[in-house]
């Protein structure tokens, strides 16, 4: 770190601030510049804390050099990372098309969109048992009901499931049926959960808070990988800002930033993103050409009878085509969304 | 709610509609326009979400009338409610100031630092053993070990304590020692921590979060509420702004604006809206002129070696000094901070 | 508009109201609910001002229902503007592509710089002669002199030029050398300057606030389509958030939201969106799959020597790269940036 | 300034940097770390610019460190600056109260509105007869004819006056008939505005934009002083957040800030901040308590009958008690609100 000194520090000021850093093993490099002091410090990583520094007499400002996240850093992990989700690749060539209702809402409403979500070009399944609701009095989801029909629809059509677990005990039953463990946006810094989630060894899907920035983000899967598990993948889903005209704001310039400062795959969720379905073609769009690694969308049938957030659930015709779009820019991006059923296909013609 | 059709819907989409909101038994009043109809819905409390609504066809807008939050409104509760806390009122006449260190350091220093605090005037003790750390590296607080300390320094001052539980899991372990129950502003919105706290019939100290609006927080106050558990407390403790000159931007509005809509006590932070102890008073005596019933105030007698929030934490004596500029400011506005106990017992044990 | 009254409100409440709003030429038509009444107004356009009527008595709240803009408003305008400048079209099928500088630094680099924009695609030249800068004491651009590298610069290379005007008493001036007034994010609401503009009659491309909503957004573009200049493009730049990483946040959702809105043009500028120079790649590409009608893009040849924003400018090499990625996400998505030289190489054909 | 290389910067990309730098008549003091090299500029003031050099090769990070604004920093003037307005005092011990309308409305109007504000206790008269306004559709302000009523207003009153104004031609003429000019929010980087401004000599009232950060509204400052005219006040109106229960955000940590950083006065506007005039007592008296040195406040006699901001525009009699409210708070932190004026009085003792 970087220790500047105010104009009016003392000798002794300077010195005690020294003292004290050497105290705790650090080096110490005084610059001594005609209206100020600045010490440069070395070997900080984890013995001094630099607010306690600034809180030392005579400092102006402390300059954090090193970054305070390293699992998830790039810096530490130069390529990018790749994670197999039963077969399902996320982070690769490929892109990864996550879809499904916002609720789940019954046995057979759930296999039926699952099916319409594959054959659109899907490869994994969302669909929420468990939701936040701003009021206790709306909805709060079929809870073990909700996972038991989200695992028939991953039997009948191979697709691995992503769901929402947002209580710490829940996370062991939530783990048992799914295959990716959706952290949500209110939860980012939620760390029972998150130690939860990071000794389950599940993958998780981690969203970004409505006000969380990206080194907080990064922190908070670094809470999940300090135990080990590596299987996490960032998702952006809109910040909130003082506009009103969406949901929230999408914030396109996190992809480039998570991807530059981390090695973990990004996801972009368009349909909170904007909270609006005509909106949510022209987001993911963009999503795809700017490097997302993968998309996770709202579909429903009948978004007009959607239990939850039907405005801004696509009915599954119209993610159909916005998957054609997408696998077009993705193209023109040397990447790709692979057809539906293609592995399938091909497995259905090798013997069994 | 209100129903705004689009110019373009047709009669059919406008009977559509009303029937739609018949069905689940409300009653419509169509407003025919120039251009456009417009459809007032009445007793849709529960029966209809309005999100569907603005998701069927030629629907362009729906304006919700009534609020989603009861228990906690102002409306359904006009006075204002007086909690009372171990003996200590906060909401009343009377100003509450909760002082202490940001985490429980040590059993000693925990006791000397409520003896401190209770002779500026505060009365009731704060301190973390559980601390919410944006790094998993950070030091994440002393525990159980730390609650003892802090009902140690109860035992010692006769404080009530309020200290932060993070895991739902952990809420009745804290409600055996905690007076009252902290939840954090990274929290707000966790439900599975709200419902706990709720369950506990505990008092609650509810931070607003960093992004959360003020229905947003009314409405996790209701979370708890649904339980029975009516002893809740507001904390404006800063929401997060554009702004960088300070750690968050303390909303003075909200001030204002909560005790409008809501009965409740709403305590102000000025620690960590501010993050800088030399802004700390400007903030408190702002808050306390507008009308605040209580104040939550980061104190240690070594900033500089503080364990965390150091920063902005006050010496004692500044403290000390802060209570009696409240004070006078309290007393400006028709209300009081009472002198500390101890003085008074002791003055009325001497002779005149 | 419609007029929600309080619970509490009393008839006589009512009947003022409605006889105020009657009196000014509106119709009403109150819905008596169970909880309380509410009042359409219709015919509300100019005669009757919400606020006034949100003060009255035992009014709640009022709910506007017109749009404030008319002739930026899609509604009035239903087909996409495309606006012809000099010959490069906007906001039709081929995508606009504007690049140079940030500031003008001189005649011989002005000209060389434009060559290597026009190479690598550009149709349009930016360049700044009257920079805002946040600092007084900052290079504040070179003024006329500037204007004149720029023009010579068009002569050269046959590109329409796009420069910043701050002051209204210089619109003429400036409108005397440039195609496009650009009128800066800070500027945005800077009336005087609009309503120059919106007289000078010329081309003007109208950044976004940093703190703009959509709707102050299109109502500063109808300040200037109010004196019958109906040529405005508007150019999202990103918008200040509590997001540090990046200079600023680029709203994505701005694109399609205002794209429906309005059917003006609009542009995106990647290099004040972000600030670094590695970013302006994916946002621009994203950009473009979103649905941008075109982009203006700082380029410079030695960033590092950039008299200002070199941190965000791309080479010219860099640029040219850019521009064929993002050719094939605009034919992607159904539409193209035309090769370089195309109209060039058919003038060499005509007979001089 | 300190410049800090990449991890992976070339001993080569190191030299560059150092030789670049002393170039330019700076020093430079390098750190050679472990991970990283840091090196120390100093003399950096007005030679060097900061983007330029962290646009060099093997640079990650240029922190600045001396401020960029001088006349309006505390550093370079350590007093308080005091204003003499006609008489009244700004900055001083006193708090300055200024009010009156929104807009100027009418003759007979302004001047009984006048007296209503003088006998309350203001000091200084404030009504726009140049209105920026959202809509080009809306009423825009009568111009001259508002200042000379407003000019009328002082006359029979005393009372200087301040009025807003938008338009740099319009200086010379607004500056004739007032005592303050006022710069809006929305042109508080309206640099030709601040130059015309800072050549007039006249006061100026600075409002912080919207988005401005604490930094940039001294720069703004600086743009005036920079003329020579030093006679500068910013005035805190609230900033725009994701907060909509209020028009604004009062940024209550920026009177300390501002206090802290500047040497000018700090004027606090509660009537923007809210938008609604019953939250306006509770954050005027809040913004007292802090150490603002004065207020301006909208008041109106017939708020529903106001022709723009009504909403938020307080009624002479609740103004008369909130200034009453204010002076015990204003004594309480040591400061005062004197009585309205002495002159008044002895007017009544003279023959009609």
């Amino acid at each position: 770190m970087i220790v500047v000194m105010k104009t009016s520090a003392t000798k002794e000021e300077v010195a005690a601030l020294m003292s004290r850093v050497e105290e705790v093993g650090c080096k110490v490099h005084p610059i001594i510049g005609e209206e100020r002091t600045v010490i440069g410090v070395i070997g900080d990583g984890t013995t001094i804390d630099r607010h306690q520094v600034g809180r030392m007499k005579g400092v102006e400002q402390v300059v954090p050099i090193s970054k305070p996240y390293k699992s998830a850093s790039r810096e530490y992990h130069p390529e990018d990372s790749v994670l197999n989700i039963n077969g399902v690749m996320v982070g690769g060539h490929d892109l990864a098309i996550m879809a499904g209702p916002c609720s789940v809402e019954g046995r057979t409403h759930m296999i039926e969109i699952a099916h319409a979500c594959k054959e659109a070009g899907a490869k994994i399944l969302r669909g929420g048992a468990y939701k936040p609701r701003t009021s206790p009095y709306s909805f709060q989801g079929l809870g073990e009901e909700g996972l038991r029909y989200l695992a028939e629809a991953r039997e009948e059509t191979g697709m691995p499931i992503v769901t929402e677990v947002m209580d710490p005990s829940l996370v062991p039953l939530v783990a048992d049926y799914a295959d990716i463990l959706q952290i949500g946006a209110r939860n980012m810094q939620n760390y029972a959960l998150l130690n939860a989630v990071g000794k389950s060894g599940k993958a998780a899907l981690l969203k970004r808070g409505m006000s969380g920035t990206i080194k907080e983000w990064l922190l908070a899967a670094e809470y999940i990988m300090s135990h080990g598990n590596h299987n996490v993948m960032l998702c952006e889903r809109g910040i909130r800002t003082f506009s009103q005209e969406t949901r929230n704001t999408f914030d396109l310039n996190a992809i480039p930033v998570a991807k530059q400062l981390s090695h973990l795959p990004v996801i972009a969720d368009p349909s909170h993103a904007t909270g609006k379905w005509e909106y949510v073609g022209a987001v993911a769009k963009g999503a795809v050409a700017a490097g997302a690694d993968g998309l996770i969308i709202e579909v429903h049938d009948e978004p007009d009878q959607a239990w939850s957030d039907g405005r801004q659930s696509l009915k599954p015709e119209r993610f159909a085509k916005l998957v054609t779009q997408m696998r077009a820019i993705a193209q023109a991006v040397g990447r790709d969304i692979p057809e539906a059923h293609m592995n399938e296909a091909i497995a259905d013609l090798a013997p069994a």
